[in-house]
């Protein structure tokens, strides 16, 4: 096992009903910027939830924060909390709410651009002010961890973001508001969730037996309960196990002490800041030909996943680990989302600016093993057409 | 699954070399309490590697915290803690340390007899002296949870506490520091780390899935590593991952949104306390029996503690459930651990005083559903003779 460290302090609050607790858990005494994005909230009843726990408070809104939350549109946030002297934030929504909220909160205190937070690697986010979330879409893992990913639209850059300062304080998770959620939603959330796992899970062995064990649970909810969520969008125990699922998949725990790849999720940042697919889905087409190029270092990882995972135990090595890789992208067709970039409208003559645009953001060497070089992403791309 | 509020803030620095963290993690204008056992951290360099660590600092030494705690003891740790003007408490040892360290954190800043946290169930811990661990014996979790439980030993009695200001601030675990541990410490804190598991996994189903699986995780690891423990006592990754599992078996998170049981650990705190058996040869001795005797009310979750943990699956249910728990106590023996109250010089004369103990303490609805009756308990005692 590696060394590491672990520090989460973000409290949980999970159930039916819980959005209630809102009225203890935010000062009283303080102004509330409460932000979403698209206005779903106003249509399920969660918005109105929300201000009905919050009736003792004073409270603003800011609305509009759309998928990949823009940097242009997160720096009108910030004007909003300087100008009506802000004194917590409340993410209503998913990951690209909580992300933006989290840029908020550290740009709101500093003194210069806050783009210079991702040039800076976060060492100039010395204090943020306190926010917590009420989580709608199980995803990004977002309401759980510190860190997030912000796209500047003038430049097409997608860049990421990571401090200690960037706890939510709470997080608020009833897998009831997440019934009313569009099927490409629910999906992807699953894929993304997966995808998660598999970044820290499949590299290569330390004896992290734990954190082994932990993955594959995740796992093995997600393709139990992910196709669940899509035919009986009303249970609420595959609601809540799917929650989460997505909770743990990025919350530091399985991550600690072992080895992590990432490579999948930057070439995928590429895709949608150049072409706007969705995040799960750059990770759908991406992953499982990662896997394939990489079978020979992965190699003992792989055979773990098709026996743990996929109960694959016959036949040799190279025949377990490609129908384990097959299952995971007949998985995710299954959850809806493409595997291929052609599904996307994708080609060949493509390919060069993806790389083009992973050389301008020194993605030059990924992966576990730092050995994921430009020539290695090109054929993984190219494999994915 | 159930609703749950999980919080959890302890920062965990884990594997080898992290002692050295000290110097930045505890403030250096401040009076230090360095409290531990009964020695054995001044014979495996333990003492020497933290007293480096602290060489910028301040630090006084309270020694003599026995296994099982004493609030006799922890009174005159309290009164040194005033009389000297203490800031920050690190507690060096395994769970009894840690226990008496979080006591004389709350009890420090208390006006009252610190006893009166147990029957104020620490209502009246508003507030703790700040503390830190070093962990030198995983097996109750103590380093990662704010509970502890204190023994008087004029009265014969063993309670139990928790408060949310009772976190240790960060917890420091090099697996290393285990190396040198008595064959009965290591072998009673991997079946005390299993039966915790066990008290929050063993109950009846709630669809959880992530926590069936995360403590099903935790059982394989525990009995897959364990044995080798004893057997190899320098394997690095071996200790380390017993020492992960035991954190996590008692953290709050494998027993978020669960039914839990705890009716062993009640039934065992007496004969702890009466008859100062360690804590985990009161497990070893309970929980089989236990499990036997509320095999109807636990079934299902039986049947996959048998198929999951134990890879039993063939015959009728009733043979599983049997097979798994004689594999269990199978176990518990091969980690040195006896498993009948016989082994201890109990016999069936003791069983009333340990009734009327029960009683004495109001422990007469126990378990997941508050029907281990004080019959129940004499029941369970009886088996285990």
């Amino acid at each position: 096992m590696l060394n590491f460290d672990f520090y989460n302090p973000t409290q949980i609050l999970f159930g039916k009903g819980q959005i209630a607790a809102l009225a203890k858990l935010i000062p009283a005494d303080t102004r509330v910027l409460l932000l979403y994005g698209g206005g779903s909230i106003k249509q399920n009843g969660v918005f109105d939830e929300v201000m009905g726990a919050l009736a003792g408070h004073e409270v603003l809104e800011f609305s509009g924060i759309e998928p990949n939350p823009s940097y242009e549109t997160l720096m009108r946030a910030i004007e909003l909390v300087k100008r009506e002297n802000i004194g917590y934030l409340l993410a209503v929504g998913g990951g690209s709410v909580i992300d933006g909220t989290k840029f908020v909160a550290a740009g709101a205190l500093l003194d210069e651009d806050p783009w210079s937070i991702f040039d800076k690697r976060s060492a100039n986010v010395l204090s943020a002010l306190p926010f917590g979330v009420v989580l709608t879409l199980p995803a990004t893992g977002s309401e759980m961890n510190s860190g997030g990913v912000v796209t500047r639209r003038a430049t097409h850059e997608k860049r990421s973001f990571a401090s200690r300062k960037l706890y939510p304080a709470f997080s608020i998770l009833d897998p009831s508001t997440t019934y009313s959620l569009p099927t490409r939603q629910v999906g992807n959330g699953v894929v993304d969730a997966f995808a998660h796992v598999m970044e820290q899970y499949l590299t290569y062995p330390v004896g992290a037996k734990v954190q082994d064990r932990f993955a594959e649970g995740l796992l093995l909810t997600l393709i139990e309960e992910g196709p669940k969520a899509l035919s009986d969008p009303e249970d609420y125990d595959v609601r809540a196990n799917v929650m989460w699922c997505a909770t743990l998949a990025l919350n530091g725990l399985i991550g600690a002490g072992v080895p992590q790849d990432w490579a999948t999720h930057m070439i995928g940042h590429e895709l949608t800041a150049l072409y706007n697919l969705d995040h799960a889905q750059t990770l759908a087409v991406i992953l499982p030909n990662m896997l394939r190029l990489r079978k020979e270092a992965k190699r003992e990882k792989l055979l773990q996943f098709a026996a743990r995972v996929w109960d694959l135990h016959g036949g040799d090595e190279d025949t377990r680990i490609e129908a384990a890789i097959t299952r995971m992208e007949q998985f995710f067709e299954q959850m809806g989302v493409k595997t291929r970039l052609g599904d996307y409208g994708l080609k060949a003559d493509h390919i060069d600016q993806v790389i083009a645009a992973l050389e301008a953001h020194r993605m030059v060497k990924l992966g576990e093993r730092r050995d994921v070089t430009l020539d290695v992403s090109r054929k993984v791309l190219e494999m994915s057409l």
